[in-house]
């Protein structure tokens, strides 16, 4: 069948047009919002690390193989993928998590992804870095309760498979299977952990990847003055702040509450680290990046609903109200916060097989 | 540089006794033990599944979501996949499995790979398919501890990811989400999970794909009758048999205890179910495939030197004692039975978001 001339002239027609609407697009006058979101925030990095620094593909290898194992604790039940799960953007969608024992942890669970990008680690910042925090739930009794660095060590050193694997990723130290380097290698794996966006899109030019509810989201954000804590790439996760500027945050989360939190509101925060009265109930504003699905929110995860949490956020912080259609708005801004997961990071490794010199699982 | 006439004489010299090898192979006579295996066992399907039935990809994916979703259970942390780790060829390596509120089950979890295959599942037979299997864990107070079915319909049906996962999976059921068909799903994944080995090339016509030491130990495992309980496409899962016909197997086992099992010796096994005498500590013989993989051994996992199981067995069903070259070409032959994990089923799912309505989950 031959094309008629009428379809012709249309699809040239068409052409014309979307050639026109492009050149309109490229000598379009400036978009403020853009403008100034391009000044508050930055797109997501392929992959988190420092210029100077470099990794291999067998140390990342190694780092996941370490994540999804459970006999990083004492049962051989809790790997870190336990409370930090992939499947579910990083998290175990729960107030706080579940560790050794069946231990009801004090605080929720951060997600992964991106968390590099933090200025440091934990709730109250008390590692500097990823590679740092691996060090912690290991060891933590409540988590998973390894005894002591020489055990976790005994038990990778039994595996022939980890320590080939330390052997590769580790290729120039002397002693390869170390604590600090099952940390460090976690931390690598963990630095592959972004997850880019729509809105990423728009930082990076496109100004038609947000829609105009969604834009206006944005512009409810920054008027509100909220990109003074969750700002910079991982959007938050850079600022210590007190939570509960204007009113106690547990007066205001009282009601949300459906689920008892063991700490409530006995949580000091930072000051439990520093012992100093600035930093009485001071948190780590954390990353906005896949808030939609991060659920339950605040350190405490004693609120299921993220347009309850940010009607919290803007009494306590700012003791004003939102309405309506500013929650609107940046529900749907928050939404083009949720990115793709890395498809290497979902690609579960099998693990090293035991030996019978590793040392035994204990639910004890 | 020219080929040098040396060379193409030594080349095609090598190209004629290639020839002449493999015409020599094709006229061998036939191979004895290769005839037995081939009549005691069967090569693993790709799928398991009846040829009356199909299913459609859209089933397996739904099945896989399920199979690692921890909010099948009421805690939110505990999902299929904790018990039967795909990471850890389908078993959690333990010697019985921890679930709700860190309760110890009372039976090791046997892998999920290649059980399909088996006449019937649990270590007593109680579920006839892997279909019906899947019903039972959800709704065990001391597995994943839903309180019924309902309510577990409930949770899924809250999440527009899975009321669409379900529509796609059960395009012409009325009502797609099922508890039913949740565990239907389950299941369908299941089937999917065959891992192909060396020993399956041995059965398929490779001759040359078994050492000779592996060879020996096929023959040990063969001469040794151990293929009348361990034979078919899983090398086990389809007979049940008193464990203990000549001696106690507690008896046996007691000095290989290192974890006490909270119900040794008390595991009456299939009697428990049937109350019938002649079911008194009957289980099913397990499968073998990736037997070097599963260990902790026997229904009570007390055991974690697969030679030392094999002694065991040698022992308390046969009244005999092996040798160790016998024991050797035995591990040898095992070792082939390691197969490979489907890449798919490797592959994590990112799963359904939670709604506001997802009734939440409880750690009590």
């Amino acid at each position: 069948m031959r094309t008629r001339p009428i379809v012709w002239v249309i699809g040239v027609g068409f052409a014309v047009a979307m050639a026109m609407l492009v050149a309109l697009a490229q000598d379009a006058p400036a978009d403020p919002l853009q403008q100034t979101a391009q000044a508050l925030f930055q797109p997501l990095p392929e992959v988190m690390l420092d210029p100077d620094r470099a990794f291999s593909d067998e140390l990342v290898e190694l780092g996941k193989m370490l994540y999804y194992d459970p006999r990083l604790s004492l049962s051989g039940f809790v790997s870190c993928n336990s409370c930090h799960n992939l499947a579910t953007y990083g998290v175990d969608n729960l107030p706080t998590s579940l560790g050794h024992r069946w231990a009801v942890g004090p605080r929720n669970s951060p997600t992964v992804l991106n968390a590099a990008l933090h200025a440091a680690q934990f709730w109250d910042g008390r590692a500097a870095d990823v590679e740092e925090q691996a060090q912690g739930p290991v060891l933590n009794p409540i988590e998973m309760a390894m005894p002591h660095e020489d055990y976790t060590i005994e038990r990778l050193a039994s595996m022939p498979g980890y320590v080939d694997a330390f052997a590769a990723a580790y290729p120039d130290h002397a002693e390869a299977l170390t604590y600090v380097n099952m940390a460090d290698a976690i931390g690598a794996f963990e630095r592959t952990l972004t997850t880019p966006d729509r809105f990423d899109d728009f930082l990076n030019g496109d100004g038609a990847a947000l829609s105009e509810l969604e834009r206006e989201g944005l512009q409810v954000f920054i008027d509100y003055g909220c990109a003074g804590c969750h700002g910079g790439a991982a959007i938050g996760g850079t600022v210590f702040a007190r939570f509960g500027m204007v009113e106690a945050y547990w007066e205001a989360t009282r009601e949300f509450v459906t689920i008892d939190s063991p700490t409530m509101p006995m949580d000091v925060g930072k000051f439990a680290v520093t012992q100093r009265q600035e930093d009485l109930y001071v948190f780590k504003a954390p990353s906005l990046r896949n808030i939609t699905r991060t659920y339950p929110y605040f350190h405490d995860g004693s609120v299921w609903d993220l347009r309850a949490a940010n009607e919290i956020m803007a009494r306590v912080q700012l003791g004003r109200q939102m309405s309506e259609s500013e929650l609107d708005a940046l529900m749907a801004w928050y939404a083009t916060l949720e990115g793709e997961i890395p498809a290497h990071a979902l690609q579960l490794p099998v693990l090293p097989a035991s030996s019978m010199e590793t040392p035994r699982p204990s639910n004890r």
